[in-house]
């Protein structure tokens, strides 16, 4: 993404040194960065979403980005696989908390729009936090406003792209054919990849072949690995596109804190892979959603989170 | 209350028996009860709400209903204390959720109104589980089209009588100054107990004072003890009194499972004393609300919240 | 299976909507589908059979069906890999608990046998969920009553083919060699899929290579997959086969709720192909044993076990 | 309760030093005593009953010897309240667990009775941890070919008294009557003490009013305190007297983990005054039943019982 | 105390409004206040002390203050029962936590009375969360650097006067007898309210008598009620007084998560009239220690602990 | 390992026999053997070190003795993948613990180191269960004054090379720096499998290269499979090899209960084959570490490490 130079005020972020101040001392921000809510300051907001009156059965996500911000006091700077230290690579903070309205779910949409467009506008970018999944609509709606409509990989189990659920038309189990709706993807340039799991009926993926999304189902995953991904991804170089990773993608042996969550689902090896093969694409925005603590045990869903969270960073 | 003589199809329903049947098995329904959703076949039905839409901090009591019925299955119909089988007085069953719609509180609004006339209209009373606590202003709003106004007794560690939050109007948070504003309630008929807790300024109080709410704080009854809510309670007697039962009256050490817990509060034994206290009222519905099974521990909270859902039955 | 053309009186069972009715609302049956306890009106039955007195090491599968009905409240009709929606296919209910004697394992085997006969003689199928492994041996004998000796295909990390425990006969280690002894299996007629961990001694597979049962550890099946199975299965085509699904043939990391867990199983995605590798088989009956809900974690065992249980209704 | 002066020929039996080898190191034994399973050696003998086949609702005991046994690592010997030292007064070790046989409540009784009589015939004592409450009437048998008929001071949220389940004589349900039944107990002289709850109905009091026991209720004792209980023991001074402390006595805030919990129930602060007020009695041997550790959170149960036991080994 | 008028250059801190942003939002700092690490800003600072190495028995304390923090999200600012808002009267904010070296108890106590100097050297005070209750030695050095020895009222189930432990003079259970060795206590000065529990021997109260220290046990407590500490605390009025509170001086049921529970302890409705009793005195610093979040259920130890922790700040 | 033929006065230790004695029976100890402190006595010792005090984030490996020791109740003594039974080949039983102080890393050391001395000078072998990872440091220098310097294979998502935290030399992060410093590895004879995860620099590995250390990511053991490690243990035949497994090369789901998890670790069924490959080297000592019981979920971190501990015994 061709980025203008910019200037800064406030020295380059950095995260607090783990071998002076223990990882279990300090006030949690993500990645133990800095607390910045200057949006000229950043160049990649790390910024929670704790909605989730978008969920149709078990609620929690609200408190996902706290207990995200806490497992990733775990992590260091250097990943030695992708070779990289992403703060250093970009002034990277943590923005805090979007002020969602958990009692309305299009107040929140309004709210997470206004939030977000000073980071875009600013030349940054957001990496959010959910929050469930029907907190992506809002932020494909401010990320199309700068970018006009962008490509999508989305890792889930699920794709939703109903139609409504109890007569409304904002939740978890929507926010993309209402974004295919309201123009902020394109036919053909969606990639789904874990798809699993019981649906309603045969006719639920009707309107994903209509919008020709690209499916990769987790079992065609687990018979033909990243390979297979790899290829369907040769078509996104070059584009603006959007990551959004709904952590039921992973089984729930490995994220058992989630609000839907569906067993035969990627391990944290493969889901480890799939991020770092997105290394090269034009990312203009992403999110992790449906992390969801009250239903987690010993926090690895957390845990499994911020690191797929700094994987992210690793490959912007 | 006067009732009148009602002609019934079914046999009178009885709880399953647990000397041959044991209580870990069946489906598990409020205390053993027969399912039934016909209300021409019922004096008292046990109706879960499962909502928790307006909930400000932690979310969760959906699952409310479903955790109270499993732990309802430990609960035998003679009451020693106050010498009855209630599901011998009346014809009690499970009357099945409300059909709630999780992603608007409006709307769930409308359901639950619905959802509990047919009952009041065929001449019964309904034993609410919720859900928060918003859940109280429809069903008074259900209740009024009967009744009209009535009195409220309300056990809760907090008044509940907030004006707005995030700047909406409908929450867990002012049920009942909506209900007052709406003319569901009159001034001087409500009394409060188990209040405490820090609140946002001494202004709190302002809007119970005007309406003149009875207020009876924790600290109040722990230091004084029953006979002080047993005073106020005389001039409820002959009036139709509404019962809300916000579970988080309770301390935590006995009621972990709330969303919006407060130390200092009341013991189980004395939570009992006060349902037992309301013998003799003329209650014509209640409510238990903000059990939340993603916080409890041990479901202690669920099993006390159905007890206290037993003790309630057995004052009508 | 051929199976008389059946006459029903009531309307075909279906699981309620949820995109009308939320997944937590309502009185939890198996698959949010209808209680029916009448055996003329199903073809399949899901069957509770809550005892854990067959338990050597933890208690708890008696807790079983009550989780795997709560979570099963997550599985959506269709099943996209399998290209079948079962409860469009058999008539399928909740036929609810069968009344076990916590207090006796010989008294609770008759209750079993009593119990589902008369599902199998209205020419129904039991598809079951313990409980213990030991109810097997009962759901044997009411099989072979009707069909005569069985194959028996068995996933499971212990071969439960133990002579007794501190004396007594009956117990979840030893019912597939009173199966042998009473003739309800055939030598040659049964496979085990997943064995693996110590044992006593190495005496302990005689009885089974005596009667020539075949085994493919997990260790096996690991390095040499699913072909394997598939192999040894073809001779099982055409004949009456009995399903026995042991969760612990699962890793405790995917099943941790479980009564003798064993470390080194298989993973979800290698138990769903397991399963899906069935199809073909004419099955006459089922079970799904050892959940053991006091000891999961995040209710994964429970929601595992449930998308089993659809799986297997898939495959019949 | 005269006992003849012993000869012994190990030295006196200490707890681990706490002070130089840390709570959390070495083997569990009861209260870090040393493992002595040597009748001639001992005075008091801390016994696990590792037996819960007895569980009509939730199963688990079976691990209570092993959780109080972690527990008790937090002991130190001196008691000032007491003023005592009861490892200094009477050698006291772990005895070690009775091999219960989990399969069949019959044998397991003969295991129990014949496992304990060698310490009694010894002149011992046996202060055992079960196990659910059907091990005490086993443990009444051996007492009483002893002793002949004792007088009970029963701590209990049920008075046990039931006459069957499922067709069954023996639970934990059932004990006491059969002790009656058995002449172990003899009319006018068991004592029940926090009784609560529902009954099944006004007649579930007929079988203890027809022996005369005393009955102090959980409500009783709430309003009156312990003066009530002191009274009545006083008829109990000089007789030999067996003690049961069913952990269910206290209330699930202060004992979730026990299988039939009942709210309204006491204090830890209640029952460590009652267990003080036994002193001086002729206690000629005790039990403490019903910690179900899989039920248990923050192993508060266990906890609990561990300091009970102690408090009982004082008062011996 | 006298406190000299001071110039701030920041405008006065506030808690995050609750009723804009979600209680669930945002960094979690203390009471939602700002996060302020200048010394010269504040009157009252709230700090953490992340220190473990001083448990003898279960660890987990160095957790305390980032559990605090979350629950603390719930406080609301005006106390009704002591009529005040403490933000308003002092500037109070998180100064967030000391660097601690978990692998060092010397270079830690170094660390934090370095720590803690500026904060009182600029005339504010501080108000910490452990960390373990070794951590009140160097903070009563510091303490005592400023004002001289001074008075202590200590909340405690444990006196924490023994000698060593393991042969080290340093842990959480001997701050006391240092802090008298060393003269930061003055012979007479200190009550101690809660004790309870075995101790080694009758000796263990050896030290504290010969340093007149006053105890009020759980015993006494329970049974005289508030009045027998309030008489003692008349003795401490005008002096520099230094608070400590051992969470463990509550019950278990109340308090789960610490690391040496010990049942028969206070409730939390004792333990806010505990500390309301406190006013009036001139607190110099206070401690609240020993909150395990390992051992926590439901996260009512935390919640407790940043409820009373509130109460502290009304009545500094 | 040449050992010299040794008399012994015991019995041959065997594990108490399940089949008569059930698994939740009995004082616990590892794999049931019996507890045997006479170094005379035994070939192959297990020891338990509950050592925590040099963790640098969570802490909770002092419970790992007690809690593997628990879960090693389920282990049968036959391995038939490797057929062994390891009880069988050499004198094995529970040593005990070492008197760990937790009050300083450095006098645990000694003792540690004096502990362990005894049973190597007797000819017998270490397979020690930590406590945290720094106590590998004192064992290798136990077993370098028996053996000189040896070679490592090290399994571990950390290399542990770190030099200094917080200041300090010792802690879980550094012991195999200090190890090659003080001469107890030599340069070229470490392997370390599973390493993965962030660390601080890329130099962060400099020093594992300048000791020549061969290192198998996990990133390389996914893809590669078991064959690269088992070429590269090759060059380990014949040499004395110490063994040290931290609990966390293993990935979070399955092993939660750890200090410094890792996502994108090993699976089980991975690890079992690791200590498979291990089978024919000279091995003179073992540790498996850092199992942290608070944080373990449904205990089956503690069941995982039973079952490796089990596995290295049979490898011995």
């Amino acid at each position: 993404m061709p980025r203008t130079r910019r200037k800064f005020r406030l020295p380059h972020p950095e995260p607090t040194d783990a071998l002076t101040y223990a990882r279990f001392t300090g006030v949690p921000t993500f990645m133990r960065l800095p607390h910045i809510t200057d949006p000229e300051e950043l160049e990649v907001a790390l910024v929670g979403i704790p909605f989730d009156g978008g969920t149709t059965y078990r609620s929690g996500p609200r408190f996902g980005p706290r207990h995200v911000r806490e497992q990733s006091a775990i992590i260091r700077p250097w990943n030695p696989v992708l070779q990289v230290n992403p703060f250093a690579k970009h002034r990277t903070a943590d923005f805090g908390d979007l002020p969602v309205n958990p009692l309305s779910i299009e107040d929140t949409f309004r709210r997470i729009e206004k939030g977000i467009q000073p980071l875009l506008e600013a030349g940054g970018r957001a990496v959010c936090v959910g929050g469930d999944h029907s907190v992506s609509l809002p932020l494909l709606r401010a990320v199309g406003r700068k970018h006009g409509p962008v490509s999508l990989v989305q890792f889930d189990a699920h794709n939703d792209l109903w139609d409504e659920y109890f007569g409304s038309k904002y939740s978890h189990g929507t926010p993309f054919r209402r974004a295919f709706e309201e123009g902020l993807l394109e036919d053909g340039s969606v990639l789904q990849v874990g798809l699993r799991g019981q649906v309603y009926s045969e006719q639920d993926f009707d309107f994903a072949r209509a919008h020709r999304v690209k499916m990769v189902t987790a079992e065609e995953f687990h018979s033909q690995g990243i390979a297979v991904v790899q290829r369907l991804l040769g078509a996104f170089r070059g584009k603006a596109v959007y990551i959004t990773l709904d952590i039921d993608v992973v089984d729930p042996a490995y994220a058992p804190g989630t609000g839907t969550p569906q067993v035969g689902g990627l391990t944290s090896v493969q889901m480890l892979e799939l991020i770092r093969a997105l290394r090269g694409l034009q990312i203009v925005g992403c999110d992790l959603v449906e992390v969801s603590p009250p239903y987690d045990t010993g926090e690895i869903t957390s845990l499994l989170a911020a690191n797929l969270l700094f994987e992210l960073l690793c490959v912007l």
